[in-house]
Order: structure tokens, then C-alpha cells, then sequence
């Protein structure tokens, strides 16, 4: 936004005034929210294409409803940059996930326009309702809106959401915004469904069509018409209630121009007329208004940062440890065809692109949807496959069952690829891959590797495959393997000593251990010295280790993981005089290293507690 | 089965065989089959009125298909008795749901017939996919057949299940076993969508009369007729694929007579030749065959056992944990509007039928979808109502990112009630409580009730609605309140000290309790005392309380619980001595009090221990 934009934009009394604009005031507002959006994505990173596609939208629904007497419920979230503007909070945009500043989601605490916390795909129409149903017991006439893309569709939580929501009697409007894709494309038969919507004017001639066909009929042309709009068979439905959604019980308008701000408008307020649930389907286009990524668009889904003018995202850059992991499960699949890998729409993310291009008849991008792609590698592995799902840490919670019920109660082998453990900065309280530890160890037949390197990792997941049985979990952090002093040849998966004859040990495993290895040398510069235990494989806690752990004066453990259920708790049971630092609560947003610091887990942090107590 | 049926059925080749059986010879073996499975559940206790639908079905399965090179997968499992029979497994149907007997669902370990395991609902789409999956990249050519009924349906894993099936070109059969309800009544939109097709011929004939009415208007109905079969619009797809499967990419058979053999064999072995994804909708009557089951299938859904004759199951006695707490939480409702009430498909297993009938504009049957009943109680807490989710230990693991996401980060209040904690018995592996408090103490905001009585629990329910924050599960066995020489007035909801002078401590909570009762009563014969430490709020262990426990010669702790992550585990770091006995694997199927048995759980087993180590 220009400076002299913004200065007009901030006398607005928001989000009300907004229905005082013209058309024409309305068009230059969304062109200034897209520079907004573009510049600050380009400094901040984020989701850009999700959000440049729904400005007119959250425009559109502003104008036709009084948030936050209105309820609006974001899927994801990561749609609703626009939204945050046009509810006051443009003056700090500029913090967009930054610490303390704006989360990249929608969150409660943060307005009153949020109405519920989003991050996690798919909850939206489960919580609206619930949300809409409190209303109605509470007589209160006002309107709950869900807004949900295509890709959260997939999720098997939105469909009970429907199959709930249809038959609830509530003013319930889910808006549909179908963009012919998720984050990487689009998964499974209800996108196919959905794309036949695109065109409303062939949808509404046919339709017309036929009903006029039969009026022309003589003897026979009435009775079928009135067969078709009045019994309960299929044909009515099919001709009457022509879509999915009224198959679920709403009522289903649309499709509308997603960037139409007079269509949007006027099917919005057509929806909020009927008093019963109902879906919009509402047409954009991810990345409008930003050449490159309405042509590239998953690569611009989620991104760190990038280059204002060429466009460079540097999601895909081939050095961190999800592309490791998707490079490493490639080149032993060229060898093994056994090896199956599934993602559960996060082929970039995860570092799967590489795979999916080698052994595409082996790859499986599901959709977000975790739970199945859990219960679908237990069939695989039911049948002699090496199954492989590569997931992020805090969106395998969602699978917690399935790991049980449908591999470990039959010992079934599957290795799980788990991205973004630990603390994932920016992304914040949703995202944080912070329990993955603790609900894993509550399960039996788990292994967890937590390597702390490249090699380690590379290592760990052959061991996983080939020599370990049942669920393998191999973690890893986000981003790439930093520079560490103590960096040695990987000789275990199990665990390693570092000795320097010191008579104070410090454990911990995975990305931590190169911040006690800051820890270390900063303590050497003092003629100080500690010796460290790096833990990899996460349940070898055997009695020869902890013996030598007692043999110790002094006893610390850093752990990148929520206290209950952690690694240090366990192994206080055996070494009492067990020191601890881990994390206690959820963790808001904030650089990695930030968050860190925060927590007592930075090599600065473990050198300052460890200086003033040895 | 008569006993001269039997020695001839004992004959067939099984299940081979069953091809070389005549309609009339089969119509015989479907009445044995039926006489069997009334008698052995009468006396076991299982799942009769599914069962009773599936026989033809089962029947007709193994005659179309080869088990085990053709893979047949269960949803849930409890309609698979007649497979049971028909696998070889006659000869030990008696052992039924009892400690070393057969199971009653679909496990592997038991027999090569069982594809996959079952048990927790709406898995059999996905893992059928992912054995079809293997079996195509193997360039096998059998078929893999899932059968799931219209309730499992309505949980959202099947419908990931079927979003991925439909497009992936493998020999995939779904069966749909429609029967008009899941456990208690059906839920939701797709079922109502799927009553429309129970009768096929008026579904069959009006599709008829349109093209009919179109062949006979001149000048128009051609192009109408053509527009419909050729466009890639939605009207086509309205008439020529008419059901909501064949929007998801399936073909679509049926819907077919479940009740008739010929028919069903036909569909079957018409889908079996297409060799793509196929739904075959197959319509049966629950409890098909017998009086009282047919016209209540509802109350014999899965019972204990029954008298034969009246046919009485005693799945609905009062006196149990569930009916305490639906009738408590029914007493509260009366008095404050903000209590809402939720399940997921088990309004009667969880007690809630009374608050049902007295509040029933507060009252939601979800459908069997956890995780949707999760976030929509977030959305209803968000609008400050009271949401009470009443839930069976086992099933809640499907929650645990909806408990993380949509509740505790927003700090949420609400209240489950977790029916079936601990060890469930005779439904077994698949359905031991005894992952809850593990996974719960995972969470942040999350606190843990475990009454030992029902005026324990009736306070526990008042506490977590009135005083606590966040999260509140309240968590209670399956069956009812037993007679314990120790119960007290209820006079805290925290933890309570027994105290007898003595030097050893013993600590439990829940039902356990009682157990440790029974070992204090024969202790004290011997002329032996013990204390107890009875915990009620699982989260409340204090220093006055570690100090306690500390000051005693010896502590041990009883928790019928999984042990990494149970409370035993966590006080261990406090208590250095403490003795535990917990749950460190799967549990088996067998009674309760064999199971705690053979834990060591038991009185017996808690007094033989004391006995010889103090």
C-alpha cells in the first residue's frame, strides 16, 4: 500500500466502513491490499498465492456481513492475510509472524474478528457449526461463515464436518473457494467433482434445458417433471439438487467469480437470505495479481522469503533435511522395489518431489488426509511393502489412532518420515513439532530416531527400514544441518559419548546437539569442559548407558520437546540427580533461534547455565 | 447348528467348497448359521444384529471371491461372524470374545481369511486400498473386497478412504452394507442420501421415463439426450452416474437384495469383472432372522449376552459408570442451558439415552466421527457453552490432534467424559482403555479425573464443569460400581490418604481402587496393614504429597494404564522406590478380572505381592 493509501485506508473505521465503498473504491482498495500482501510475503515469507486469491472474497464478506457479530471461521488460515487488513490490523501487518507480532494464522487472542484458531486444515466447518448451533440455542440470529479451499476438502474432519452441518438448521454458510488446488495439486475425486462446477453457464443451460424439454412433452412431460421435483428417488435429486453438497442437505449456490466483487456480494447475501445451511462455491485464482505465482503456485504456497522482482522462492532449495530424506528414500528405491512413499499433500514440503518423479507408480499423494495415509501403509505393509510417510511432526497427531489400531497392533513395518520436529519458527503455536516425542513413546512396537546430521539421518533410515520391525519414526528439524564443531563419522544409530574427561555430562539428541556443541567450545575458551551424550535412537536407554550417566558428578538434559512423556522424564526415573531443560507450554511464534534462546535451548543459553553452575 | 449339520458342514473343503454348494443347500447353511450365531452370543455376548444381516452376504462373498489370494477387509468387524464360520473357524465359534478364544473382529493372527485387522470403525476403505495398491504394483490380479456399513460411513477415514479409491485404478470393491443405521440410529446426510436408494426399481424406472420423454420430444430431445450422456457438465453426470460414488470415480452396483443370494452373487461377480474401483450397495436388515433383534436392533448392538427366549440383552441396565453419568449430566442440564451433551454413534454404550429424551435441542449424535465431535465442542465452548463429550477410551485416540488443535491451545473448556476406561475385556485388543491417560497427560490444559465410585464421579463431573479450566476428562470403567469395604463419604476430588499406621504405602485410583481394598482386607487377616493413597485428580501430585509418600518404607503403585506416560512413570522421579505395576503391551481379549488378573492387577494378585515383600 502506497503511504498516502494507507493514510486514507486508516481513517476507515474497520471492517464497517467498508460498505460505504463504491465498486470502483473497492477495486483500487484490493489493488493496494495486493501490494501489501506481495511486499510483505516477500520480507516476511508466508502464503502468498492462497492469499492473493481471496481478497475480493474477504472483501465481499465484510461488505455483506457485521463481523464479529457475524462469525467468520477461516480454514487453514492462511487465506486470511486480507481478512486481518480489513479488520485493523494493517497497521501491523508488517509484523506478519514475526515474534510477537501477527500470526500467519487466525487466533482468537489476537481479535475479536477471529473466530476460532486455525492452522491445522480441514477443522472449519466443525467448529462453525458448533459455533452456529450455540447461536440458534441462544436465539441469536446471526450468521456463522466457514471458509474452506478445495484442498482442506480432502480432510476427512471437514466431511463429518457436512455430514454434519447439512441436516443442523443453523445459518451456517460454508463458502467453498475452489481454486483447483491444494498445496502441491489437488488430490482425489472430489476435486474432479468439484471442477465440474466451473462453468455456471453450461451447468444452468443444460438444466434449463431439460426442464423445458419436458414442458414440451404432451401427455407424459408434467407427471415426470413433478416425479422429478417431488418423490425421494435419486433423479430428483439428481436434477433438483444437483450437487454434492445438496446431497449432503445444503442448499448450494454458485459457482461464483471468485474475483467479482458484485457477484461475490450478491451470492453471499442470496446465501444469508435462506436462513439454512448452504454452500458458495466460489471460484479464484491462486497467486491473482502476482505474475509469478499465478503461474507457479505450490511453489509459492508457503515460503521463507523471497525475491521481490524475479519471483525466487527458496522453498525448494535442494539443501535441508526434508530434500535429504526424499533424495536418500530415492536412491533405495531405485534398489528396493518395495519402498512405497506417501505424502499427505506436501510433496515439496517434504522433500518427496524428487521421489515422485523416479517412481511415480510408488508415490501417493493423498491428500490432507493423515489418518489414511496412516491406515493405507498399514495395507501396504499388510501385503510385504516398505511403506514410507513423509509428514510433518505436528500433523501426524492427527494419525495418533491409526498408528495404534491399523500398525502397531498387527506389528506392522512402516517408517514415518517426520518434518519439522522441534520448534519450526515463524509458522508458531499450531505448527510447532513439539509432541511427536511424547505420543509416539505412549504407543509399543515405536522406534525414534532423532539423527542430528545429514549422514545421521541417511543412516537412520536404512537402519529403519532394513533392520529395525514395526513403526519406525525418523524426526528431523526444519531447515539444513549446520555447521558443528564436533561433527564426527557416524559409527551408531544408538547413541555416542563425547569424552573429555570431564566430570559433567550433558544429553541431548537431535538438532540440539550442535547448540551444546556451541555450549562446549565457548566452555573450553573458559578452560571449562563437559562431556556429551548425543542420543539418536530415542528408546536405547539401556542399563551399561545409564550406569555411566551416574558415574557422572553432574547431569544435564537439553530436550527440544514437550516435558510430559519426554525422553529426560523417563530417564529421571533412572538418573535422579537429572537436570532438565524442555518445553513446558505451547510456543508462540518466533524465529527458530529466538524460541530457542527463550527455552534455555540455545548454545548461548546452555553455556550460561552451565557456566554458572560448574 | 444341529449337531448332524455340523459333522456335514465340518466336511466342506472351507471355504472352497462353498462354491460346489447348491441355492437350496445354501439357504439350509444360512438358517444353521443364524441358529449358531443366536446361541453362541446369547451365552458370549457380541455383536448379534449386524451379524444377522451379513449372512447371505458372507456367504455369497466366499462363493464370488478366493480368500485368502482375494482379500476380504471388514470395517469394524463385528459383522464378520459368519466369515468367521466359513473360514474353518466353526469348530472354535464357541470360544467366542473369551480369553483365548476366537476374536470377536477381523485379525490376522487368527486366521490367513482375515486381511486386516479391525475393531475401531471406518478403516477398511483405506487399508483395502492399500493391499489393492500393493497387489497391482506385484502385477497380481486379485481383488480386494472391503465391506463397510453405512455407519462407519459416516467417520471421516472412509471418507479419505474412498476420495483416494475412486481414482486409483485397482481391482477395489467397496460393499457397502446398507442397513439404515449405524449403532444406535444413523446420523447425518449420507445416510439420508443413501435411503434414497433402497428401492431400486422406482430409482430404475424413472431414469427409464426421463430418457423415455426425451426419445420422444422430435426436435430437441436427441441433442438433450446426447448433451446429457456426452458433456462433461453436471446433469450428465446427474443421470448417467447417479450416485454420489460414481462422483468420487467408482462404478457404482446395486442397490442389491442382501437377503438374496443370487442376486447378490450376480452383483458381485459383475463388479469383480469390471476391474476398477466398484461400490456394490447391498441393503440388508439388521438382526435379520430374529424377532427381537429385528425390531430393536438399536439395544442388540453389542451385548453381554441375553436370555435367548425374550430375547432381553442387558446392554441397558441402569446401574453402570455410563448411565450414572448421562443421568447426572442430565440432572445438571435441567438447571443450566449451557450443557451440551455429544456422541459419537453410542448415545446408549455412553448413557446419554436419558439426556437425549430430556434435553434433546442439547443433544448431538455426531455419527461416528471423534474428531468432528472434538472441534464442534470447540466451536460451542468458544460461544460459552458447557459441550460434554461422552466417549469410549479407545475411540478418543482418534481425537488427540482435535484435543491439541481446536481445544487446549485456545484453552478451551470442555468436558469428557471417557466411558471404558482401562480394561474393557471381552472386545479386546483393539478396545483396552489404556492408552488415555498416557496420551492426555501428553497435552497442555488438559486435567484428569479417575473416580473410583460413582459419587466420585458425580463430583468429578460438578468440578470439571464449574471449577476447572481447559480440558476436563473424567474417566470411569466399563460396567458398574462394585461393593469396597473402603469407600468413604466423598470429601475431596483430589487425592485421599488411608491411613493405618503402617510403613507401606500402596497408591492407585480408579477402579483399582477396590482391587487394593480386597488386598487390605486379606492383608489385614494376616496381621498385615497397609496404607493407601487413593489419587483421584490424576494431576495432583504435590510436594505435601511427595513428602508423604516419601516418608514410607515401601511405596508401590498399581495404575491400569499403559506404562510410558502413566502416572506411575511421572511419580517415579519423586519417589525414587517406587514399585510399579502397570500395562506394558497390547492386552488380549478375556474378562476383566482375568485380565487384571493376569497383570497383576487384581486384589488376589496386589495381596500376593504384598504378602510376600512385606
Amino acid at each position: 500500500m502506497t503511504k498516502e493509501y494507507e493514510k486514507k485506508f486508516n481513517r476507515l473505521n474497520l471492517p464497517g466502513d467498508l460498505k460505504k465503498l463504491s465498486y470502483e473504491q473497492c477495486r483500487i482498495l484490493c489493488k493496494e491490499i495486493r501490494d501489501t500482501l506481495i511486499r510483505t510475503v516477500s520480507e516476511n515469507g508466508g502464503h502468498l498465492s492462497s492469499n492473493l486469491g481471496t481478497v475480493e472474497l474477504s472483501l465481499a464478506l465484510h461488505r455483506v456481513f457485521n463481523s464479529p457479530k457475524d462469525k467468520l471461521v477461516w480454514d487453514v488460515g492462511h487465506q486470511s492475510y486480507t481478512h486481518k487488513i480489513l479488520t485493523g490490523r494493517l497497521k501491523d501487518f508488517s509484523t506478519l509472524r514475526q515474534e510477537n507480532g501477527l500470526s500467519g494464522f487466525c487466533k482468537p487472542s489476537e481479535s475479536e474478528h477471529d473466530a476460532f484458531v486455525s492452522g491445522h486444515s480441514s477443522n472449519s466447518v466443525s467448529a462453525a457449526l458448533g459455533i452456529a448451533t450455540a447461536m440458534k440455542l441462544n436465539g441469536d440470529e446471526h450468521h456463522t461463515v466457514a471458509v474452506i479451499g478445495d484442498g482442506a476438502a480432502t480432510g476427512g474432519l471437514s466431511f463429518e464436518g457436512l455430514n454434519n452441518a447439512g441436516k443442523s438448521n443453523t445459518n451456517l454458510i460454508v463458502v467453498l473457494n475452489y481454486n483447483e488446488m491444494s498445496i502441491s495439486k489437488n488430490v482425489g475425486a472430489i476435486a474432479k467433482y468439484l471442477s465440474n462446477f466451473r462453468t455456471k453457464e453450461s451447468y444452468k443451460k443444460t438444466k434449463t434445458i431439460v426442464e423445458r424439454a419436458l414442458d414440451r412433452i404432451p401427455i407424459i412431460g408434467q407427471p415426470v417433471k413433478n416425479t422429478l421435483k417431488f418423490s425421494k428417488d435419486t433423479i430428483k435429486n439428481s436434477i433438483f439438487r444437483t450437487t454434492l453438497f445438496e446431497d449432503l442437505g445444503f442448499e448450494f449456490v454458485g459457482p461464483v467469480d471468485g474475483h467479482n466483487l458484485a457477484e461475490l456480494e450478491d451470492s453471499l447475501k442470496k446465501a444469508k437470505k435462506m436462513r439454512k445451511p448452504v454452500v458458495v462455491q466460489v471460484n479464484t485464482i491462486k497467486g491473482k495479481g502476482y505474475a509469478p505465482a499465478e503461474k507457479n503456485p505450490g511453489e509459492y504456497h508457503g515460503v521463507s522469503s523471497f525475491e521481490l522482482k524475479t519471483g525466487n522462492p527458496d522453498v525448494s532449495k535442494c539443501d535441508s533435511y526434508s530434500t535429504i530424506f526424499g533424495c536418500e528414500l530415492s536412491r533405495l528405491a531405485d534398489k528396493d522395489k518395495r519402498i512405497c512413499a506417501i505424502t499427505a499433500a506436501m510433496k515439496y514440503g517434504t522433500g518427496l518431489d524428487k521421489f515422485a518423479k523416479s517412481h511415480n507408480d510408488r508415490f501417493f499423494d493423498v491428500g490432507i488426509a493423515e489418518e489414511h495415509a496412516l491406515t493405507f501403509a498399514g495395507g501396504l505393509a499388510s501385503m510385504g511393502k516398505l511403506p514410507v510417510f513423509a509428514v510433518y511432526s505436528s500433523f501426524l497427531q492427527r494419525g495418533y489412532d491409526q498408528l495404534i489400531h491399523d500398525l502397531s497392533i498387527s506389528n506392522l513395518h512402516a517408517l514415518i518420515g517426520i518434518d519439522r520436529a522441534g520448534i519450526v519458527g515463524e509458522d508458531g503455536v499450531t505448527h510447532q513439532g513439539i509432541f511427536d516425542v511424547s505420543f509416539l513413546s505412549t504407543i509399543p512396537n515405536v522406534t525414534i530416531y532423532s539423527p542430528s546430521n545429514y549422514d545421521e539421518l541417511r543412516a537412520c533410515i536404512t537402519k529403519g527400514l532394513y533392520d529395525d520391525s514395526g513403526i519406525v519414526a525418523v524426526r528431523y528439524p526444519r531447515g539444513s544441518e549446520k555447521e558443528c564443531a564436533l561433527k564426527k563419522d557416524c559409527v551408531s544409530t544408538d547413541y555416542e559419548f563425547y569424552e573429555n574427561k570431564s566430570d559433567v555430562l550433558v544429553i541431548t539428541y537431535g538438532r540440539l546437539f550442535r547448540e551444546a556443541s556451541i555450549a562446549f567450545e565457548k566452555l573450553k575458551k573458559d578452560n571449562k569442559s563437559i562431556d556429551i551424550l548425543k542420543l539418536i535412537n530415542l528408546n536405547c536407554i539401556d542399563e551399561k548407558m545409564i550406569e555411566k550417566i551416574n558415574s557422572y558428578k553432574k547431569v544435564y538434559f537439553f530436550e527440544e520437546c514437550y516435558y510430559n512423556g519426554s525422553v529426560s522424564q523417563r530417564l529421571k526415573n533412572y538418573v535422579h540427580k537429572l537436570n532438565v531443560a524442555a518445553i513446558y507450554d505451547f510456543v508462540p511464534q518466533a524465529s527458530v533461534e529466538s524460541s530457542l534462546e527463550q527455552l534455555g535451548l540455545s548454545g548461548d543459553e546452555i553455556y550460561k547455565k552451565l557456566s554458572s553452575e560448574i
